[in-house]
């Protein structure tokens, strides 16, 4: 575990007891089936980034109330219905290390148990009473679908811009991010630079945390990250690293670099020959410089807040966002 | 086209024309691919009784604002996204006569429509900043999710019984009736006796049309239904004309019916004889009965407003469920 993943840890050590007691009580389907399959993805050793994110984000707020973890739930919980429909859309075979659920319980419960997920998230939300909070809820439910849509329209294209990346990945990802700092800022009742500072934070965290993600396919090893590595290309997903170093790659490493990627099934050796290239055209580089921009945005906007812990806990966690293993 | 039919059209043409722009309108997804889709299932011959519904109940409460056509949307865009899902789940080939979603564009794009139109559906919710509707349409989406689970855990099993048919079918369908005409009330700020009035008229002629809907698969021909009779039951699907014939059939009889049953792959005699049977035993006519039991309990509710035309055409919507033919 790296020192800075650590530090975090032990300053919330009490908040993600709560949170994960909180993810158990509010699930509360009336079979038996659902909480089995809800709990295989939702207890499988997930970081709580969102619900941590929004506890941090409420009482950095002055939130003094006690619905702040239940609350926490509601962007875990969509979440999780995501990547139960992800899983199925992605045709993925392991998550965090173990098999995923439609691979256990069939493409039908998936979707199924990823739908109660939404409705709980939902009702959760409902019980506040603000109907910002929904709207935001909406919203982000909207771009996501839309930005796995978008992903999914895209596969197997080798002309992706830079444009369509960070559309793609803000929607697919940021937007969920953003949206849990923000209802968390509504929550309390925060005054408006406040809540739009958490907004923006939440939203550029989000950017370079899936950046983040699309580098470790790149970077890590299978055994760490807990699916296989080069997997977004095998599914025929192209990400920054490779669209950037696409485009300033010679004629000649070109076709080099375009047979391996359209080949579905390239060796390990080949992959091997595709980082190196991704490496000398500044792929990684460019993207690795990218993700520090906005993690640089994310704690610039926090300035609207005087220091204190919480303060240091949420610059923490951007900067975690660039050196994260998994 | 039956007479009841033919007159109820009649009374709310314009309401139909309303209706049907708003579904256009109010979609909206930035993605072409997603407005084709969702375009595919929500315009190819729905009855809109659900919007219909929504605007016959705001109606009746008084109400005079002119977002009950946007308003209405939202049921038929949550109905919809569990007909993006439930197709998949069924693995249903053919629904209103065209092949289902998930056969053109593949099982991926289906359930991400379908999520994109439950967020849709609740972005417009939201724009009423009526916190009980959020809380229904939630409650709505969580009972029909588990409502689908629970018929698909009971998939194949032929020990289905009468209160878990009832159960099932109040969740995957009379509730999102019961929440169209709930909300629809809460829309028009309707007194509480009113807004319990609508709340269970949605929910008794729900329960007809699902029992309806059940029957249809015994007494209708392919070509009318728009899907293959006799479908539920190679799905592994037993409804209350089974259910009630089993329990009471001869013992020999019962060794005829269960063969059938039990082959996913049954003959169009086969099929005949099991139809005998269940006549023989009073499925049919229990089925029957008891859907208009639920149809007098939605008529009765009603008794709280006084006479008018939107309450005659919610009088014939009820007796129109159970006389429907698709």
């Amino acid at each position: 575990m790296n020192s800075l993943k650590h530090k975090i840890i032990s300053m919330v050590e009490d908040d993600l007891a709560d949170i994960e007691a909180s993810l158990k009580q509010n699930l509360n389907p009336y079979l038996d089936l659902v909480f089995k399959t809800a709990s295989h993805i939702l207890f499988s050793g997930g970081k709580r980034l969102r619900p941590l994110l929004m506890v941090l984000s409420a009482r950095i707020c002055g939130y003094k109330g006690n619905y702040d973890k239940t609350f926490s739930t509601i962007f875990e919980y969509l979440h999780t219905a995501t990547l139960l429909h992800d899983d199925l859309v992605d045709e993925a075979t392991i998550r965090r290390g173990k098999p995923v659920a439609n691979a256990i319980w069939g493409n039908s419960i998936a979707v199924l148990v990823g739908d109660f997920l939404f409705a709980r998230s939902l009702s959760i939300a409902a019980e506040t009473g603000i109907t910002k909070v929904i709207k935001i809820m909406a919203e982000t439910a909207e771009a996501v679908s839309q930005g796995e849509i978008h992903q999914l329209m895209r596969k197997g294209s080798l002309v992706v811009s830079e444009a369509e990346y960070m559309k793609v990945i803000r929607n697919k990802t940021a937007v969920l991010f953003q949206g849990a700092c923000h209802v968390s800022s509504l929550l309390a009742d925060a005054p408006e630079d406040k809540e739009i500072a958490l907004s923006e934070y939440g939203l550029n965290i989000g950017m370079a945390f899936q950046m983040r993600d699309d580098l470790l396919d790149y970077t890590s090893a299978t055994s760490v990250l807990g699916k296989k590595v080069g997997a977004d290309l095998k599914e025929g997903k192209m990400t920054l690293p490779v669209i950037y170093s696409l485009k300033n790659t010679s004629p000649e490493d070109r076709i080099v670099m375009e047979r391996i990627i359209k080949n579905n099934d390239f060796s390990v050796q080949e992959f091997e020959t595709l980082i190196q290239m991704i490496i000398k055209y500044g792929g990684i580089s460019y993207t690795e410089n990218l993700a520090a921009e906005y993690v640089k945005n994310a704690k610039d906007v926090l300035s609207v807040f005087n220091h204190s812990k919480t303060k240091e806990i949420l610059e923490d966690i951007a900067d975690y966002t660039l050196v994260r293993e998994l």
